[in-house]
């Protein structure tokens, strides 16, 4: 059984001010939970179905740390999901400290990605095509939002995310700076080669100005209809596989 | 002002069984009543703040309906948004008819998409690859849910799309189906020409096994790095850009 006060911290985490005290997160679900496990993550408590805690009994025996044996209904009813039937752990964040990025490597710059689900679907996009890290601007949404963590289905364990004032990040970064507009080069007629940082613009206005200056490349991906614009989540999709069918 | 009766209205077409039967649509925001008034849908009222119905005068002029003056509180109460500081307009649908696709056109296949997000992203990432058509399961998402017209972008305009038993229509079309598993031809190594069926599959569970057999070509988008799979929106972007840039 999840006690009181469990159920109180994980509510209470909901709220990024408080997960930001605390430097905790709540992970939701089965294939999260597990995924939590295999990762470097430092995991505190974790309450699982008797299943679970079955099926699970390696990867869970590898760790030291509260085991708390739950019914679905506690799970659903503890955490921000509708229906979980597996399992919810409490986790410990990773420090928000910077990486260097190797000479080939490219690695995406969210300038004010708002929409968790857009972040979550950036972050396993991102992992589908092995980028595994990510500059966020300060007003991107939080990696650790419970419907960021839900929609990276896992893959917040592969990418690290570094939160910045992305000025001063991309004046000091020695790497080509790609980024979408409607007058760029098509993505298709560029050679993506030697590593590089790709901007992906906020959802309602694009690359910031501040940040478009910096910007060393112009691209564009290649529109046949009528619509506007397309998604963040999606032109990130579009402009890795272009990235990466290249090489 | 809006009236009682039309705040009760809205509020019903919420619920799909009330649209169904009423036949009718909400739609919110000022782009997405700016598209619907330059569409062919059929308008029967519309509500808007002084400074919409002043800026779009020339689109309201040529049509004939009730226009009601509201300001953006009445708006953003009487609908489903947050915050709308432009019009609502409630229009009707269009009949579920099946269409004819000419020779070289290509048209997507949705097998249960039931996330509302995912389907509008996927109706704007279409309309921005000149997709005109879309047959969809009867277990995906309504196309008129309010989250699904939101997601589009006012894309819903130029995209239409017919529900149906997806195993006949298949069965009957005299085209190559397309469907992404993790086993086929790399996108990239195929050549797209002579039109198509391109199948997505259910976000949790992909291609159901009755239309998998239906497939003629299986693709696969090539990974580079270890998400299990790619989100369904994400995937069309991905596959309609790989088609469209092979022309």
């Amino acid at each position: 059984m999840i006690s009181k006060a469990k159920i109180k911290q994980i509510k209470a985490l909901q709220v990024k001010k408080y997960r930001k005290q605390e430097q905790c997160f709540v992970i939701e679900g089965t294939k999260s939970v597990q995924e939590l496990l295999g990762s470097d993550f430092d995991v505190l408590w974790l309450a699982g179905t008797d299943r679970f805690l079955e099926q699970n009994e390696s990867s869970l025996n590898n760790r030291t740390m509260e085991i708390v044996s739950a019914t679905e209904e506690e799970l659903s009813a503890a955490g921000s999901f509708q229906t979980n039937d597996g399992a919810l752990a409490l986790a410990r964040m990773k420090p928000n400290i910077t990486f260097s990025l190797t000479e080939e490597e490219y690695a995406l710059v969210l300038d004010d990605i708002r929409d968790p689900g857009n972040l979550g679907t950036i972050i396993r996009t991102a992992d589908w095509y092995g980028i595994e890290h990510i500059i966020a601007s300060e007003q991107t949404a939080d990696c650790y939002n419970p419907k960021v963590l839900s929609a990276t289905m896992g893959s917040f364990c592969r990418v690290t995310i570094y939160y910045t004032d992305l000025e001063p990040y991309l004046a000091a970064a020695r790497k080509p700076i790609y980024g979408t507009f409607l007058e760029g080069t098509d993505i298709h007629q560029l050679k993506f080669n030697g590593g590089g940082l790709i901007v992906i613009g906020n959802e309602a206005n694009g690359i910031s100005h501040t940040i478009e200056k910096m910007v060393t490349q112009k691209i564009t991906i290649p529109r046949y209809g009528k619509a506007e614009s397309l998604n963040a989540a999606i032109a990130t999709g579009i402009i890795l596989d272009a990235v990466r069918s290249q090489k």
